[in-house]
């Protein structure tokens, strides 16, 4: 691999931690950009104490989004905050020539970041992997995340590589949904020991708890497009290490994740993405819970089941069911 | 799972079958395509007797591809094919939005089917992926043809699945780069028994043979871009129900392949294509064995190695060594 | 990787090849070992003009099989055999010494050899595999064969391992179960280019035809206990080069292969030796369809679809139905 | 999935929990069995805390032992502890009547309960894998324990199918060792709102503190054959609350933890149990660091990279380098 330096990382102070969640895509009926519900989702995370905003995830339906909807999803939610976080974005595609084409694209919003996978579809090997990285950094005009999400690209980035990327000032950042706490707990000493080049969120919403014990610098939960003041709340307990407490909000905000698991007709984002946009619609945030072709919302007693869950954990008042 | 009409099928005298190679792009010292060998690849193919061609496959380099460069090699392909054979093109994309995108952006080059995989990067159940191809074929001005390759969407299309969609007239046919031999032979026993709605082809260059018996109506065979009369030699001599000769193609086919496996230092397309881009310019048809980034070309002791298999397998003199 | 020469490779005029049924296991209602059934089955068999026998295979539940079952089956077939065809004994564990140890149970029965697979359950890497069967053949009164079968033990054995092992004389030949045709395709090539120190037989029984093309020297069928005839006239049509034969029988032993796919609530060997010994039953071969704990046995409506399946492909006459 | 009462789950003051480590197995030279080593490993255990022993886990080379060693094992470990906390032992094997085989061997060892794992090597379905369960523990004199390692047995054990089996009565608890952070939390969470019929104990050490937030009672980690007392202090940090210590034990011991990834030429138990062989060979508590064929001990460069890593973490004097 080579260790061509492409830009000093940012100093620690301005960096990006906490609070990140990966935005929703609200939708009309009709099946485009609900921008009235993008607006209040955005307020609503905003309310809730988020520090940030990563829009165009895998929970932002990235992967179904054609160029127009990405650009449109940019223009709006860069327009809603304002300036009041930072904002980053996901430049989701299969190789590197696709990811720089979406950041060039992306480039007249004034992002705070872009968020990288490893290369997919094609097999590719570790000098592609590090070359992706590279050229694509080479390439930004803002500071690159790293997205470690084997689950949907089929190859776990490795601790000893991110933290190459993060010394050599590729990349500031790692968000990730590897679902590998051994692997997080290794990284996290190691970027320790190098002097912490690289900020490390989670995106694994249910035991964001112990990656705070592991190291981490904040999450990216979907679950917290629901729930962000409770995310926020355990950011800050973490901070001021009360682990009572971060463990009792974790312990809640798992029991809120089980909405996830009540469309047992459904896999994937069409069961996750589908439950967090049923919540949000009967929390009254958003006004439907479409999701994109070739997925369905979900329906029926799921839906009640839902609710069940929200008045279970403190989100709405069961008088309401 | 639907069952909306979608189409008629073709009526199969008209079918594309037989030997239809995935082309790949030449590409300039700068990673242009090289246009002028495009136009010799094109005249190798055509000259080797290929029934139809298939642009913008995985060998195509389609991942690495961004929607400029796709649209130049579809613009460029049919003007240099002109119509002697047809012409079928990948529009491969994570979810159906993205595909039926690529679709509308290659409408205006007026191809003869358009070649689609399983939804991928986010998870998807069954019912999704049924939802996909309807969806796409609804959209389509040309025929679908379902591209089944686990190891790159990994996604197994089903038998079952892909017949049904054939009956529906979803579907004209299946490349099948599954890599699993028992379930092609259930698909076509399932095929014939059903008055073959579908046409199937295999990508798998190196049992070509096998397939004819399980019944392949052809290939896609990536190996074909260097040997195209090998592979309609072979097509031939197994609609005469010549095994002899079929076999004993394959097994010289089988013996090129092996250039795939000179570069111990790569993987997946970096070797593969690499390999088959690194031969045609040692035979005079390219110019150079360039790849897209993050990819690197084959270089050193490994050029040597596919000379000396293109020379054991007929297709270098000997004296050129 | 050594090279230790453990024994001289048998010539192969002596060489056991052709079709090698892994042997059923007959069960009384009771679970134990039905005698009378096992007798009949080797007799249907040898009638049907198997060329060796294969016992304790995967399809022999040897998984299932505690050491004092293993021996009872070896001491059974052995005798029923009584020398008219070649016997192979499966001494499936998952590291070395386990190995051995059923070696060890099973010499006072004279096999004609072992069936060994990589080692599983642990982790292992090349270095060890190669160890393994090294230190296994060392300890052994008769050939090795390697059993490649990565769906039950999770690792591939690679073409140029095998045939390293071929050469030093470890191992006399391969039972591929891979489900790789494209690796069994290079694995025959290369044997037949060092001489064929291995004899290759495949586990593939609905794709036999084109492992014939690619090299192999016979089949290891799990459906060749319930149509050994078929198998045998498929491999004679074969060594005769009489293409539309083999076809023709490989089409329709592959129609009755569908009997494995009828038990639609059932997964591995309980659909798959459960549909077998439900098709014996019904064939009047042996007594019960019963398989060992934790697998159920086959009832219902499935045992009329396999009726109707073996009707179908001649093995039942319409009128017993 | 039947329901059937087997019997009732120990009351849970008498419950085994806390620290419970792997045990490894000793080796001669020659490879037998090292029976002072194994005196002094359990001492070395008993003087650091632990609160018991499991014999013939992955980390006591269980795949690698016959059955002569395994009885030899059992014999020795009872006698040596001699009461002074529970031990409990693993009986793994492919599938059902092979575990219940060495349930029986292990019987005459009044042994405090049998580590059981899914079934494996032939594919099973939810319903085979209930059966599995619940045949052994009819069959059991203690109580069972559920051993989830899909990392060896390639299936994961679903959180409300263990739920099930503990409210029923079939396993007493579960050794968490699946790598999956997320599915614990549920298991977790679900267990306690049914009022703790199981013990929950994580297998993953450099997570353990995590794993208490979430729920664990405890931990069944193989670096706790190295340094029993640093686990046995993180449990009484964890059950008094006190998690800045928790996290400065467990910092240390996932330093400590870098031993395995030491052995750059080895993957799997080759690696993991050679390391913490290696290590308490350098400690002075065994004699050697042989393991099993066909795995090869640890040798060379890296012996002195655990030294220096066991000076770092405070368990050898840096003046013995």
């Amino acid at each position: 691999m080579t260790t061509t330096q492409t830009s000093p990382s940012t100093s620690s102070a301005d960096r990006l931690s906490g609070v990140v969640p990966p935005l929703l895509t609200p939708l009309t009926p009709e099946g485009e950009i609900d921008m009235a519900s993008l607006e209040r989702l955005i307020a609503h995370l905003l309310e809730g104490g988020v520090d940030g905003i990563f829009a165009l995830g895998s929970s932002g339906e990235v992967a179904y989004s054609d160029d127009a909807r990405r650009s449109q999803v940019l223009e709006a939610v860069t327009g809603f905050v304002a300036g009041q976080v930072p904002v980053i974005a996901g430049v989701i595609d299969m190789q590197t020539d696709r990811v720089i084409h979406h950041m060039r694209a992306a480039e007249r919003f004034d992002l705070d970041g872009y968020v990288v996978t490893a290369p997919f579809y094609s097999i590719t090997g570790p000098e592609e992997i590090d070359t992706h990285f590279r050229t694509i950094a080479a390439a930004a005009d803002a500071p690159i995340w790293a997205y470690d999400i084997p689950v949907c690209v089929h190859t776990k980035l490795s601790p000893a590589h991110l933290l190459q990327l993060g010394t050599d000032g590729v990349i500031t950042g790692v968000k990730d949904s590897s679902g590998d706490d051994v692997s997080f707990r290794r990284l996290a000493a190691m970027n320790r020991a190098a002097g912490s080049p690289l900020t490390l969120l989670t995106g694994h919403e249910v035991v964001v708890d112990g990656a705070y014990l592991s190291g981490a610098d904040g999450s990216v939960p979907g679950l917290g497009n629901v729930d962000p003041a409770g995310y926020a709340r355990m950011h800050r307990a973490a901070q001021a290490e009360d682990w009572a407490l971060v463990r009792r909000e974790q312990d809640r905000l798992a029991a809120l994740f089980e909405i996830v698991f009540q469309p047992t007709d459904k896999v994937g984002p069409a069961a996750g993405i589908g439950a967090f946009k049923t919540a949000l619609r009967e929390l009254g945030v958003i006004a439907t819970n479409n999701v994109t072709v070739p997925m369905s919302p979900i329906e029926g007693e799921t839906v009640g089941r839902i609710r069940t869950i929200l008045e279970q954990t403190g989100l709405l008042g069961g008088t309401d069911a």
